[in-house]
């Protein structure tokens, strides 16, 4: 069988990656702590539940854990063995011996393959072939390999942060299991590198059927299996939502992915409108991956595009009506009613509209910031024409903020509506932990905020217009 | 005269709201701490150089300062006055007392004027008419006033940062003294709020001949005196930039600055070719806002736009890209020297090429990733085909990174070229303070180093092509 047209992995052999029993490094360094990239320590420091054997003909132990000179030489089958050595013409021998132990699955971290020159693509066929011909399957070359919080499992061997929440990353990068800025959006990962063998329909179909996994991020330098893919991503999408940030926008970012991962990009605008066709929810960067993936795990669900603000600062209040504008929302028409409530509580020369300036609302009645903000929430998302909202509070308010930060779980229950909060201006990374560690979803700008709110309509459309029942 | 056509305001007149020996704080409170909205208060944590006096009827000192039931009480000409009543019935009686006491600055904090409904618009009129018949300018009314960390100032109500820096802020919202996220810019500032005297063209000629003000950042949500605005803004950029968030960018946007400042923003399409043509650099966002202020303040010019890349990662590498062409930047094309230098520390199977991905350099070759990158982006800072830099290096990499942030001050002196720094993952505030603290400028995500380097090319241009030798 040529190596570019491997059997399609199955759920079984991507698990036999990602829940592994035991895992052989093959290669493994006796360096330790900063700059080492020791493997073992990064298992070991992550208390990985499994075995570990590592394996280097130059040491007796690594931490503590007794070395084999050869995989051969362990006495048992390790579930997965990870070749992270630095010459690339030495992979080959090792898959062989990988191999020849009754491995079924190998992650080849090194590089210089399809991602390097000739002689590299005709290596990587070579490993390619040696594994398929022993019934084995091969993450990578050029792989992080993966991560699995839920067992303490990561073959990185750049240190990182990973944490038992339920969501699966698949990427190109290692970029992605180095956390995003404030959010450990980590709960399992797969790196395919160069997707010699196991590509982004496997990972996927792994996601699909995971229990452990209710979101899954994507990032996507090219698409070559289009058709399989879309199979598989709509099927999915329909039950987990899919996050992708789709890179290489242009012929010089197309160039250059394919030194890194040897991968055709494709046409960018196809492969978005494939995506978007399948559910996938597009993102533009890493920040608003995070948002999302936040968005996703922590807020209820947005069923149309009307959007209800209530901000401190009337000049915020604009920027957030700019910001809808920017990504297809619009800003809410309140019914009669909760005008006239809303009413009751500005001065006599403001009229209630959206955005609720609520700043002449709570310093000049003497209401205070916390429960003029709780009246506004309650008011908005108690509108039917409501189907979100921005709120935009500023820190200086902090004592105020984390009274509305708390209620704010409660409010999102019981009206099924989401809040995404802005806190406009100086601000810092310490006040928005502490107002999210009462439940609240912060963003750092009204633009991040609303782009959210857009991308949770477009999930709720496309669901209901994908759905068994609907059509 | 009518009030609607005042006499624009001098540099003079502004100087004394900006720069008071004394002030009268109409209105003081006598409550303190979390919530009061205490200007004495704030003066005096700030240390305010000049004479404070509290007017209040019942009270007879605030924080130990002796107080006056009326500002005629005082026996001396305060500079300035500012007037934070709650009551908008309240302010053109106690305008009137300013004036008759032989004040020439009167800020008005309250709201309800122009921002409010009809009975407002009239009642602005009445305080900008006796303001003019007592030779008196007003700043607001709905204004926060004014800071000037040189001298200790601040007549917020709402506590905020301020520090020496050369940065000059004019806005139409409190928001903007709120500080930006990271970075504290405001030297000094002027919330025109409804704008009914001193309007942003004032404002303006105040920051152009401002000694200690080398940059300005604007917040515009109307611009009603286009052609005078101009003529200012057009000579004052060619001395200092001008950075400028345009908001109302919508007829909703539109509708809501009217009751939140009275202006009527216009077209904002005209007004943004307005402004660019005026060699203003536009942002679209707080956000954005902060990163060119600090650019501006830290980075040497960008002559052109094209961009050498160096990135730790391929996958990091590819998103840059990305950016650049969003951003309209082009790849820089290495010189043939740059090449064949680069190509020395390359493994063999990898083709030097723009973006520099390092990791293979750095790793495998054993070179660690200081070194690396240090070799890198003298090769590409020296090659002339490159006009400025983004170094994507991530966190990880800790004690390598600090190391290479301090020599960048050095290599961007040398070579007269910026270099934009993205954390790319895994980061937060202390590691990106670390990073600054050692004369690095790091920018949140690709997407935000490519806009900065943009606008640092558009500046360039502009101050070529309308510079007076040119044309």
């Amino acid at each position: 069988m040529c190596p570019s047209t491997p059997q399609q992995a199955t759920f079984a052999e991507i698990k036999r990656f990602v829940e592994p029993n035991s895992i052989a490094i093959v290669g493994a360094t006796r360096q330790t702590g900063a700059g080492s990239f020791n493997i073992v320590e990064r298992l070991l420091s992550h208390g990985y539940s499994g075995t570990i054997y590592p394996v280097n003909p130059a040491a007796k132990e690594i931490l503590g854990v007794p070395t084999y000179a050869r995989i051969g030489d362990i006495g048992a089958t390790p579930d997965m063995a990870i070749i992270p050595v630095w010459e690339r013409s030495d992979v080959p021998r090792l898959v062989r011996e990988c191999v020849e132990a009754g491995v079924k699955a190998i992650i080849v971290v090194t590089q210089g393959f399809a991602d390097g020159d000739a002689e590299g693509k005709a290596l990587q066929d070579d490993v390619l072939r040696v594994a398929r011909e022993g019934g084995a399957r091969v993450l990578g070359p050029n792989s992080l390999g993966v991560a699995n919080a839920f067992i303490g499992l990561t073959t990185s061997f750049l240190p990182h942060k990973m944490d038992r929440v339920p969501v699966g990353v698949i990427c190109q990068s290692g970029v992605f299991f180095l956390n995003l800025r404030t959010f450990t959006a980590l709960g399992k990962a797969i790196d395919i590198g160069n997707g010699g063998d196991i590509h982004f329909v496997e990972a996927l179909t792994y996601f699909e059927s995971d229990p452990d996994t209710r979101i899954i991020l994507m990032h996507i330098e090219g698409l070559p299996q289009g058709r399989r893919f879309m199979e598989v991503a709509l099927r999915t999408s329909l039950r987990k939502p899919i996050v992708a940030l789709k890179v290489a926008r242009n012929s010089e970012a197309a160039r250059a992915v394919q030194s890194h991962t040897g991968s055709l990009s494709g046409s960018d605008e196809i492969v978005r409108v494939a995506l978007k066709r399948c559910g996938v929810l597009l993102v533009s960067d890493i920040a608003e991956m995070e948002d999302l993936a936040k968005a996703l795990l922590r807020l209820p669900p947005m069923s149309g595009r009307r959007v209800g603000i209530i901000s401190v600062s009337g000049g915020a209040g604009v920027m957030v009506l700019d910001a809808c504008q920017d990504h297809g929302l619009s800003p809410a028409r309140f019914s009669a009613e909760t005008v006239s409530h809303l009413q009751e509580i500005h001065p006599g020369w403001m009229k209630a509209a959206n955005p609720v300036d609520m700043w002449p609302l709570a310093a000049f009645s003497g209401r205070g910031v916390s429960a003029t903000a709780m009246t506004g929430l309650k008011a908005l998302l108690g509108d039917p024409g409501v189907d979100g909202v921005v709120l935009a509070l500023a820190t200086p308010f902090y004592e105020d903020i984390l009274t509305v930060a708390a209620a704010v779980p409660d409010l999102m229950r019981t009206y099924g509506k989401p809040i995404c909060w802005w806190t406009i201006a100086g601000s810092d990374d310490e006040k928005e932990a502490a107002i999210e560690d009462r439940g609240a979803v912060v963003f750092e700008s009204a633009d991040r905020a609303a782009k959210v709110l857009a991308r949770l309509a477009d999930r709720e459309h496309f669901c209901r217009e994908n759905s068994p029942g609907s059509g």
